[in-house]
């Protein structure tokens, strides 16, 4: 949190987050300069770094403002432990939102398909601020069954979102979220199989 | 199939399927050009026109190359259909190969993210000759059930491969399957969800 905070701080930094977001959706993170982050924001390149330190430091903000782990979090502690499973789903559909609308969410997959670096900071953000949380609701093999649930819904959103399947984007995110359900819940709180 | 096919000829059309392979996963669909797979594989780029006609040819072809929809048709016949979620997981993992070594699958992927035209070039080979035949072995919803068993395994290779979360990369391909395999065998042959 940057010192001297005066109103309208939160709003040029919410621009930014924006203007990142647009351009790491669009160009993937080698490509992207703050610079031209800060063309797109209309601030000085110094305010970005003043806010967020480095490239580094405003693309996990970019993906933690996308996924809002504090929102799982919260869920986590709210939501009964049998039901976490479709609120997941349905939590993660709605971050994305409408499926003919291209999404910021793609970028920051994008992004850790392409570059290592990247592809480093979105697990952190993932294993710390999300999956954490998850792991908590679990009894065994916590960390393991919340990237579990983690691998399908990142596949739902390339399946659905990006490769744009048919069948996927033909049908409504209650129908997703009743076939997804119980598979997540499973992941959660199911019997391990056996062997494994 | 070219014409005048002679020896050597299916050697080259592999070397410029692993030089592009190569290329569309360290740079990604718009960045990658035919003259410098060309390059790569050591041929002249109107070689290349020959065998897959453009860019998008060529892509095509890789993508089918490295998923090998031929085999998964074959197994559709073959392997029991109640035995086919396990059988897909373990295909797809033992297609993936290696956690440890960058996988030209995560370039298809990659260039699917990032390029509107790419993922629709995935989506056709996805749909017409991985999904189809799987759609033969389901009751109901045959393309809905498919598309969810591909959405998890896409899903599971990002987030192996690609993000690395440690839970999943630390995991066996055989504990894996034990995970998985219920899963895309109830997407494929279990009751659809209540209200779904």
């Amino acid at each position: 949190m940057p010192r001297g905070r005066r109103p309208g701080t939160s709003d040029t930094r919410q621009r930014i987050l924006r203007a990142a977001a647009d351009r790491f959706t669009t160009a993937g993170y080698d490509a992207v300069s703050l610079r031209g982050i800060a063309t797109d924001a209309g601030v000085d390149p110094a305010l970005i770094r003043h806010f967020f330190g480095s490239k580094e430091g405003l693309f996990s903000e970019m993906v933690a403002d996308q996924i809002r782990p504090d929102r799982v979090a919260r869920a986590t502690r709210t939501v009964p432990t049998g039901e976490l499973g479709w609120y997941l789903v349905r939590y993660f559909l709605t971050l994305l939102g409408d499926v003919d609308a291209p999404h910021p969410m793609l970028g920051v997959v994008r992004s850790a398909v392409s570059n290592e670096h990247a592809a480093g900071l979105v697990r952190r953000v993932i294993s710390e601020q999300v999956l954490a949380p998850i792991t908590a609701s679990t009894v065994d093999r916590a960390e393991l069954r919340a990237s579990l649930c983690a691998s399908q819904l990142v596949g739902m959103a390339i399946t659905r979102y990006a490769v744009r399947l048919p069948a996927l984007v033909a049908t409504s995110p209650e129908d997703i979220v009743a076939w997804l359900g119980p598979v997540l819940q499973a992941y959660l709180t199911g019997p391990p199989p056996a062997g494994a």
